[in-house]
């Protein structure tokens, strides 16, 4: 399997840095599920477009892409001293901060990249570029590092309910996957790292939520695991429920964007219900959660703003014509927060955490 | 608000016959919720393509649709016996009969028509006709009855909830309403009884499923509510969860399409959902059941087959383009079943039941 496995992420990886550095090589994600394109971006304005039109989505691989659209925009200016250098540096790197004004690891991985830049001042220039492509493979592996963690995690449990001869099935819901990060994703990883510890992909059977309002779980999660040859299934979300019941499903992953000390998990709106029925099912569901999602300063769910979106998403976005009346009022909230008390476990990638759960975050080192 | 009330039915009825039965007015579905356009139908392939092309829907809407069309048909037989009337009447009675193969209701007030028809036989010809005219009144009639009587009990349990000078807040999903039935809907009935009442419409406030994937609560539930002047969101599907968490919602009713004897409740998918949430947060969730749809010989919902319908439903049917990859799996149950154990109760137009719900419905005399 380890050979197709690899041939995927050939072709589906969110970003990667061909080995001559003439582009940053990005799959177009405006262009799925219907085609699959990968386009090279290179001059500032179209690696800033590609994150700013969502080409490039998903916190992590939007870090990684800036990080190395900031180092490739470096090799372009051709100064002699770092003093003359830098001014032009923070430029583009500002130039490249404006793409989506609210995208923290945008802002997070070029800052790193500053402090890089700053840290090694007294370097020679060629050097100095050198290391900010050391600098944006760092921003990729630790990436790539912290998805392998949890996912070797999920892997684990997989493996103990896995009933020889039987797939095990598996719900998700948004897309919390490769697309959305440097390789493996978070609620993905244990799939692909189970396809790497050689699983058939066939010993698994995975269910999408489509995740209403913006189908990520259609459009996303089921044409990355589709393309991995997992046998997928894409269904609405209110079909979560009879899939529990009728013992298809035996472990559920998502993804998170903040979980608050005490479990409570803040995921793409859905992720609630969820935990609902799954504990109402006895259904086990892990929220995936890299360490840095880890908010120990908000002491529970309650304190997490949730952002309201427009109910154009909802009435008219995708469809051929508006699907409510003209002036109803819509309700959109993006995310909402799954209690502690329903859930089976959160996987970082410094180990399994079950309840109490601030004992366990304290005790991994989360602080 | 008894007018407003008025000219609010006037306007949306899914169907009607003028005084001067010079046509069925029904209101053209297909066209919602963009446009509002009332058209006659009078020729038998019109009015056999009206609930083809599901212009009207809703097993209540036609049932009356195909009874008032009959009687209009049977008008235009020119013949002087019942034994020349009654094969030509046969033919039109055939011909509405093939608009929809598996619409239980259509063949049962077609057959209601003709048991009629051949009751009255020995009666001059005119007199059969006027006494057709009166049985499709009387089928659409006890509809309406049907639907008051449910409307009434719902409205006295929504008189407990509602706390004076706050709006009482309504769950429901999928359409159960005026557009599908002869005037008050099932679900939607509490609601429309209370304007009858007195209420004002800003007393309530109706929180609509959009009812993935045929979003009938978008396009019609909340078209409906929306033009009674209640007011009304609608919400995703997964949304549900977020507003009973945050104390917007007192109670819940839904339709059903098949009861058993224990009470376990098929309705549209995500139905069972719901109950589990609402049970999880304490709302209470009623079931709006006309006494026809509860089925003694059916003894749990395990017995209740469950239709599964296409997948390009959920995949491609109302978007711009396809939103799931090309041949991925998708699962599509048009049904779910509520737990019995989960609701508070099940509203029929003879009483409210509680569990246990078979010794209820005996208790009223349903077998």
């Amino acid at each position: 399997m380890k050979n197709s496995v690899d041939e995927f992420f050939e072709r589906v990886i969110s970003v990667k840095l061909p080995e001559d550095r003439s582009c940053i090589d990005i799959i177009d994600q405006t262009l799925l599920p219907g085609e699959i394109r990968r386009i090279g971006v290179r001059t500032r304005e179209d690696i800033r477009e590609a994150i700013r039109k969502l080409r490039v989505r998903g916190a992590p691989a939007i870090g990684v892409t800036a990080a190395y659209g900031l180092a490739l925009l470096a090799t372009d200016i051709k100064e002699e001293t770092f003093e003359a250098f830098y001014p032009r540096f923070l430029e583009e790197k500002e130039y490249l901060a404006a793409a989506r004004p609210t995208a923290v690891n945008l802002f997070w991985a070029l800052n790193r990249m500053d402090e890089t830049a700053k840290a090694n001042k007294d370097k020679p220039l060629p050097e100095i570029l050198e290391i900010l492509f050391r600098e944006a493979d760092a921003i990729r592996e630790e990436d790539v590092q912290i998805s392998r963690g949890i996912g070797e995690i999920g892997l684990s449990l997989m493996e103990k309910l896995k009933k020889p001869g039987k797939q095990i099935g598996i719900l998700t819901h948004c897309n919390a996957g490769t697309l959305a990060t440097a390789k493996y994703g978070t609620a993905t990883a244990p799939m692909y790292m189970a396809l790497e510890h050689g699983w058939a992909p066939e010993d698994m059977h995975v269910y999408c939520d489509e995740t209403r309002p913006l189908l990520q779980g259609a459009r996303l999660t089921s044409f990355e695991l589709y393309n991995a040859g997992i046998p997928t299934t894409v269904q609405c979300d209110n079909m979560a429920a009879i899939l529990m019941k009728s013992g298809k499903i035996d472990i559920i992953f998502t993804g998170c964007d903040r979980v608050a000390a005490n479990g409570d998990s803040a995921n793409k709106i859905g992720t609630s219900a969820l935990a609902i029925l799954a504990h109402h099912y006895g259904v086990p569901m892990y929220i995936c959660a890299p360490s840095s999602t880890i908010d120990m300063a908000t002491p529970t769910g309650d304190e997490i703003p949730i952002e309201m979106r427009d109910g154009e998403e909802i009435t008219s976005m995708w469809y051929k014509e508006r699907m409510a009346p003209e002036g109803v009022d819509v309700y959109n909230p993006a995310f909402d927060v799954a209690d502690h008390r329903l859930l089976t476990g959160i996987i970082t990638e410094k180990g399994l955490c079950t309840a109490p759960y601030k004992e366990a975050f304290e005790a991994l080192g989360i602080r």
